[in-house]
């Protein structure tokens, strides 16, 4: 998984049917220190996280479609938790 | 998944069977910002999507086949949506 | 796999319900000789590792829904093993 | 799915019994103009491709060993298809 | 797959009982010219390589378990081949 900030959202309305009713999240890739990093990325959101928000990104298909409770659905990737605190040892 | 924009087709007669009937497009990964990133990809296109058009792609396997209406497809990046509004806070 | 340090821990609470229980660890991934290199990542561990510890870390969302005991968790990496010796010929 | 260009081949008889009787070629991902980007990877042919030739290669396990067919084949990338033509709008 | 040489190994007790048995080596991803290239991985060993040998990598979860004979190993690398010869054109 990466940390990640949600810094925007993404409408689509001719789209695979799975993500009807789908929250769709632009997440930029964020090191432990808060910095971006790395591709802006879009994720289906599971856990209600909002714009500004600090989360935990998992990055795989298999994984992104149990959490949007679609199995088969064409994602690779979603928003699993909300950052609530963060220890870094350098 | 990531944006990016549809900017070319590809022609394959010499192929794997499960292709015949898909739509395979050039797609280039951008920025949120709208600024081309990365490696051109190709993508199997389920959404009607065209030319020049912004568009999300699933970059996974078992997703794309998904994509494609075929489980075992040997495809690994479909268009699985088309970008209507993107609202980006950076 | 990769070589990593755990260099952190990240506590969430608004998750998804198959991460209770899991102890989620940031890791460094590093050289053979132990110098950081790439993007930090988050890690579920299954061995019992602790800050400052070098480990190998699977990459794969099947692999590391294994390693939870959880196989369609919603995790992309774990903690496989504890490094004890390495033998590095350049 | 990846543009590249078949740059060589290889040879190995210490290897997985699944192996067997598979093609495998050295090819070098490539922009949508031809140039060499990338690292050389090693694909499994399942077209009829030679050397030079320019083809589309897929990265992932589950479809490179339907690519193969061998779904249990430890492989993670085939050649799916010979470039006829590209349009390539920048 | 990759092109890689064998580096060295990694020793490790505090792990997952499905390494057990398990030959875990370091390797180098390589150019076909033989330059190193990218970073230093760790792959289950399915044929037997020793240090310094030349040679192929599968990098995928489902492909590496299969090497390793355990289909739900936490594993996401191994070598699957020792390359014998490498015809190259650049």
């Amino acid at each position: 998984m990466i940390l990640a900030r949600v810094v925007g959202t993404v409408v689509s309305t001719q789209k695979r049917p799975q993500f009807e009713g789908a929250k769709l999240l632009l997440v930029q890739p964020e090191t432990p220190q808060g910095e971006a990093k790395g591709t802006t990325l879009l994720a289906i959101d599971s856990v209600g996280a909002g714009v500004s928000e600090r989360v935990i990104v998992v990055l795989e298909g298999r994984a992104a479609g149990e959490a949007l409770g679609k199995k088969l659905a064409p994602v690779d990737a979603a928003i699993v938790g909300i950052v609530d605190q963060l220890e870094f040892v350098e």
